[in-house]
Order: C-alpha cells, then sequence, then structure tokens
C-alpha cells in the first residue's frame, strides 16, 4: 500500500468551524429534561451551573453554531486528527475488511474529551466565571478540563472517582502539573460525599456520585459553575468535529462507510462520532452505528428507557434516557470513563428509533483485541476505546466469514499510557 | 498567528530517503576505536555482534546511505515529525525569540529512539538474526526495541537499569506487551552481572553496566547481536532523519536558526539533529548546535577526551570519546537516559573540533521549564528532554537580556507521560 494512503491528515485549514446539532434533525423530537416536581426544566433552572451560551446550546432547535476563533485556534493544535487504516491489524485478523481507526488520541490530553473541554472552559470564561467543578472517572476528562483551565486561565477542581484514582495515581499528577486540585470522591467536602462515606466508608465511588459533589460545589459558590465531560447535548454537540472530519476523510479517501463503531460511557464521544452520519442515515445511507459498552455496565443494552437523574444524589434534571438506576454501582473496571448508570439523552433516542445498534463487549475480548492492536499499531488503547476496538475487531471477523467484508471504521477515543495497570493485570491474568 | 503558522507538518512524501552520514564531513577524521590490544578496531571484530550492514554503516567514508523501503514504510507510521512553534512558551517566557520544537515524541515508543531500532531490526532480521539482545536505561530504548523487534519478528531481550525499572515498572508493562522480555541489570544471568551484584548486592545499576550484560549475551548466542540505541557511528546515522526534516521544515518557513538545542545522554538525537547541518557550519553558517547534559553526569563539560570502553565490564571497543571513566556512578536522576559515562565518538569529535558547544543543565531549571511547557503547550517532555528544553529557555532569557533575540529550536526527543514519577516527586519537591 502507498505510504500515501494509510493515513489521511486533513490540513489545518480545515478544522471545522461549526458544531452540528442534531437535535433537529432526530428521528423524534427529544423528551424534555424534567424537574424532580415533574415539569419541563426551563433555561434558568440550569444557570445556577452553567453559562447562558452552553444552556441555548443544550435546548436549541438550531442546526449549526459557529465555533468561537479562540476555540477553533485552542483546538488547532492538535485537530484535524488523523484517520490511519490499520492494515496490519486487518492482516493478523486475516480479514478482508478495511479497518480504520479516527485517532482522538492525539490530543494534549490524551483523548476527544479535550473537544468539549476547551470550548466548555471558553464560554465560561467568558460569562466571567473564575471557577470550574467537574468529575471524573478514569481521569481523561478531568486532565482534558485541567489543560483547558489552564488555557483559558480558570481554576480547576477535580472529584476523581476512588477506585480510578487508586488504579491511576499519574492522572492526578498531570492534573495537578496543570494546576488543578483533586479530590478523592467521595470527599468529606460536600453533602453527598459525607452521606456516601457514612453509608459505606470503603465505597468505590461511582461517576453519578462525583457528579453529585461537583454539581453541589459548583451550585453553592456564584464564582463557579459545573462542566459535564458527557452525556449532555452541548458536549455531544463540541464532538461532532469527530464526525464532521471523519466524513471529509472517508470522502478523500473515496469510501463509503458500512460500520461506524465508538464505545460508550456517557455517549459524548459515540454521539460526536456520529451525529453528522444522522441526516445520511435519515436519506437511506446504509451505515450501521454501533455503540460498544461494557457488559458489565449495560446501560443501553440492558437499561430502561425513562427519565432519570444524572447522579447519585438526585440534584440534577431528570432526563430521557437509558439507564441502569442512578444508583446502580458497575464493577471496578479499568474503563472507568464507562462506568456511568444513564446515557446521553441524544444516544439514547437515536437507540430508541432503532438508528444506532448498541453492543456490549467485555472479558477477555477486550484486552486479547487491545493487545493485538498494540502488537500491530504500536498504540496502546485506552481501556474505554478498547471497547470500540474489540466490537470494530468482531464484526471484521463476522464478515469474513460470512464472505461481506466492508469497511469498519472506529474512534480510537483515547491511548492507554496512563492506564498500563489495565494492561499488567492482563498480562499478569491471561 | 495564523493557525497553519504553528506547525510545519511535512507530508508522508518528504520522508528523508537516504540517511547522511557525517564522518567524511568531519573537521578531522574520527580516530579508530580500539581493542584492548591498542591495534585498529577491523570490521571483523565486530561481527560477533552486529550485521555486515551495520558494520559497514558503522565505519563507511560514504556520505549517503540510501535508506530501504522496508523501513521507510515503518518510519512512515508516525514521520515526518511536526516541527512546532512554542508561542505560548514564549509568551509565558516573554522572549521575542522565536522558539520551536522538533517533536520526536510522536513516535509509538514516545521518542526519536524509534528511528534506530526500526533499522537496526531490519537489518539484523536480513542477515538471518533470530533475537535481539539490548540494554535500556529510562525504558525509551528498549520499548523502542521491543516494537520494532515486533516489527520484524525478532524476539528481544531487554536488560534495564535497575533503578529506571522501579522508577517506571509501567515502561516493562509495554515491553512485554509488545512481546519483548525484560530483566533487570544487573542481573544474574550473565557474568557481568553477577560480579556486579556480588560487588554490591544494592547497585542501581547503570547504563555501563546493562551494556555490559547485553554484549554478554550477544556475543554468547550464534543466533543473536546486540543492539545498542546510542552513542554508535551507524545509530547517529539512522537518526539524520531528524536533521534532515527540521532543514526542510525551517526552510519551508524561510527561517535561518540561530541555536540549535537537543540532549546528550548517549549522542544519537543530538547527532542525528545536529550532523545535517555540519556541512553548512563548515561553510561558515553562524549556527550555534548545543548539547544539553545532565550537570551530574557532565561527560560532554567536565569528561575527557581519550580512548574508553563503551560498557563497564570493558567488553567493547574503546572509543574516542568524552568520557567520565566506565566505572563512572551517576546518581539516580530520573532522566535516566542520560546516565552514561561516555558519548558518541562522533559528537565529541564535534565538541573537541569547537563547532558544538555542551552545557550542563540541572536542579530545579529542569522542572521549572518542563512544567511551564506542560502549562503552555500541553505536552510533558520526558526528563531527558527537559534538558534540551531548559537550555533552549535559559538561552531565550539570554538572548531578551542582550536585546538580541533569535530562532531557537530544540529537539523535544520524547514525551514524558511515563515518567510521571518524576514529576511527582518535583510536585512535592517544590
Amino acid at each position: 500500500m502507498p505510504i500515501e494512503e494509510t493515513t489521511v491528515t486533513l490540513p489545518k485549514s480545515e478544522i471545522p468551524r461549526t458544531w452540528y446539532n442534531v437535535l433537529p434533525d432526530l428521528p423524534e423530537p427529544l423528551e424534555p429534561y424534567l424537574t424532580p416536581a415533574g415539569s419541563p426544566v426551563k433555561p434558568e433552572d440550569l444557570s445556577a451551573i452553567f453559562p447562558a451560551s452552553l444552556i441555548e446550546q443544550e435546548l436549541s432547535p438550531r442546526r449549526h453554531f459557529d465555533i468561537p476563533e479562540a476555540v477553533v485556534e485552542a483546538l488547532s493544535r492538535w485537530r484535524p486528527t488523523p484517520l490511519v487504516r490499520a492494515a496490519a491489524l486487518e492482516a493478523a485478523l486475516g480479514v478482508k475488511s478495511k479497518i480504520f481507526y479516527k485517532n482522538e488520541s492525539v490530543s494534549p490530553s490524551g483523548s476527544h474529551k479535550s473537544n468539549t473541554a476547551i470550548a466548555q472552559a471558553y464560554y465560561n470564561k467568558e460569562a466571567g466565571i473564575r471557577r470550574l467543578a467537574t468529575e471524573t472517572g478514569a481521569g481523561q476528562w478531568g486532565t482534558a478540563l485541567a489543560i483547558a483551565g489552564r488555557a483559558f486561565r480558570l481554576e480547576v477542581r477535580v472529584y476523581m472517582v476512588r477506585v480510578s484514582l487508586e488504579q491511576k495515581p499519574y492522572r492526578k499528577t498531570i492534573m495537578n502539573l496543570m494546576g488543578a486540585e483533586v479530590l478523592s470522591s467521595p470527599s468529606q467536602l460536600t453533602a453527598a460525599g459525607r452521606k456516601a462515606l457514612a453509608e459505606d466508608p470503603d465505597t468505590l465511588g461511582t461517576l453519578g456520585l462525583a457528579i453529585s459533589e461537583a454539581v453541589e460545589d459548583a451550585a453553592s459558590r456564584p464564582d463557579t459553575n459545573y462542566s459535564l465531560g458527557s452525556v449532555l447535548n452541548h458536549v455531544v454537540l463540541h464532538q461532532t468535529v469527530i464526525g464532521q472530519e471523519l466524513k471529509r476523510q472517508l470522502k478523500a479517501l473515496g469510501l463509503s462507510p458500512d460500520y461506524l463503531v465508538a464505545c460508550h460511557g456517557g455517549g459524548s464521544n459515540f454521539g460526536g462520532m456520529a451525529a453528522p452520519f444522522v441526516p445520511e442515515l435519515k436519506d437511506g445511507a446504509r451505515i450501521t452505528l454501533i455503540a460498544a459498552e461494557p457488559d458489565s455496565c449495560p446501560t443501553l443494552t440492558r437499561g430502561k428507557f425513562t427519565h432519570d437523574y444524572g447522579d447519585a444524589a438526585a440534584l440534577t434534571p431528570l432526563l430521557p434516557m437509558y439507564t441502569l438506576g442512578k444508583d446502580f454501582q458497575p464493577p471496578a473496571i479499568h474503563a472507568g470513563g464507562l462506568r456511568y448508570h444513564g446515557a446521553s439523552p441524544i444516544v439514547s433516542a437515536l437507540v430508541k428509533s432503532g438508528m444506532v445498534t448498541p453492543q456490549a463487549v467485555g472479558g477477555s475480548d477486550l484486552f486479547r483485541f487491545a493487545s493485538l492492536f498494540a502488537r500491530t499499531e504500536y498504540v496502546i488503547p485506552a481501556p474505554e476505546s478498547a471497547h470500540a476496538l474489540a466490537a470494530a475487531c468482531l464484526k471484521a471477523l463476522e464478515l469474513e466469514r460470512a464472505g461481506t467484508p466492508g469497511v469498519i471504521v472506529f474512534v480510537l477515543s483515547g491511548h492507554g499510557l496512563l492506564d498500563l495497570s489495565a494492561y499488567e493485570d492482563f498480562i499478569n491474568t491471561y
């Protein structure tokens, strides 16, 4: 294969200049968010923790939002991200399908999370906010917001799920190096944290509980807003740079994708990849969108579609989504970013309409394909991203058995250089 | 600054197709390597541990070697590497000098070491070798050779300096993941290792001793060769892709550099950057080449120019180089890749002739500038690369005081994502 065809890198001039809002193009209108009393959430209900600009993006029917110049400039440090043909992986699998990965791991935080972190920090700064509070699971989101806070001179406090902090202590080092404060969640600094610790001092923590702590922190201080790394519409909106670039890159290759795969925790990475393809799907394009989630936290495949809280302490509005229940305690898997009871309302709506196929993966498949990828493509996937990789590999093998090879693209949402304890466990287990 | 001007990424088609051999262009001919008996080393003296092709590259007066197609293809996975304007760093330093970095950290191993690892694995495979033995300090070289061994289907055994293995356990995880075997050096598997352990069971290990172990391993098995990550001429030769690309990138920007800076351990990263500029320097170009070394292992600034062994156990030929003596025990600094008593004969010759300026840096400067770089450029430098960064920043500040801003380029030889214990120590110290 000629060297030029293995990687598609768009020029800096092709960074998307608008975000695509899928809300007006969903098969059915999104059900409203609800207050605990059951009435639809109004913009002012969210203003204690979000700036008006992000609330508008959360609820607007407008199809396109201009990306502010300062955000484009910050994104240009690593975007457009490359689309890479995984030819060595194909050869090792023995498949005739073409497998590509959209490499979001090249960002400063090592994951796609930087795409929205930069945007959220920008809008909060513009709104006169001085400080952001947030939660993080595996640490990718916390790292991304720490860097974005540095870029726009905002203080950042991160509530990090205890089990992840213990598994990945160096994530804290990076966040500290960037100037952010990192606390183990549950912490003693919030009512939600104290309650959880009183009930179970040995709790591993969950993303849902860490969200409660960060929301409580933000709501209690006028200089502070809350920043969420996934789930919400404005987060998916910011992540649509992934899908937009991907469309252009596939076009440059003259290829139509058959399968687009991304992992699903809260839904921002999956939604950001998938949303820009929704108009084509509505026009009859034959593309299968696969949301790969952990079999131990099977929100989309085994959860219930209903209105549920986004956090454990019931501080957020009720969102229309697939959920395992706000009190669901996932096991301590290494893919901390996927340990979430709920799901993006946008992705939930796409799953409910049949436009997206959820798939649960797990066990030895994950690390078998992750190590095969590392040994063939020389990139170590984050445990979260390994779910997308595994689903892509399983699909390629299935197509091979059926004699119908296709074009499969998955998003490598992050690298695993800060998740090597996961690989060490794997090497010692198998 | 327009986005397009912040990063210069050459197209894949501009990967260098030849390596540049500086030997015929050195100010004075290199003195011969010597056997312990004092006679010049002949090619056949090296054939127990190196293939004929690499021995030829080591000793040849030929100016250019074609890069084999398979090597170009492997390098193309990450090359050409970007040249990035560190505009945010300049602003934070408050300097009018332009600071650029050549980002070698984007390779599969996270450092420049992959450039020669790929080439060495290729030539050994071509020569029918089945297995490679090597040493590693901080783990960058071992990681690079583990990946290269995987690429060309060679077994790899890595003797890793004990103190580095303890500081950076996840380097071993990566090497194991890539299929390499990793031993703590000194080990019980070699005579050199057993002797060192008998003398001091608590020894931290040194690069010089780990080299002895790997050379002994390779010399004792006909299916095994030795692979060295620095020092030797053929290693510098393979690294000239750095300097060659850099010249083209600066030309694309229409800039003449005033200062070119790289860190110096064994000399491959520095030599690979510097060698392609030697012809221009001989023609009178006003470029200052700065080799930044640790003040705790000051080979070039405080060492003696003489013939000395490359390893602790005196198994290698005597090389004409600056040396602190083969038994020098550097302290356990985090920049394990720079803990070496000797220096590349090529770089030594350039220093001796006055064409290269060595500079020792260390202490809090290192991490002060490393964390400033992380907070402005969002890339965490390897502790080794932090030496080049610190020298570049000190130069920029000096030029600012003198009112003579210039163009400064340094090589970011590797990232520090696997060196976070160094940053954790720093955060806890300062």
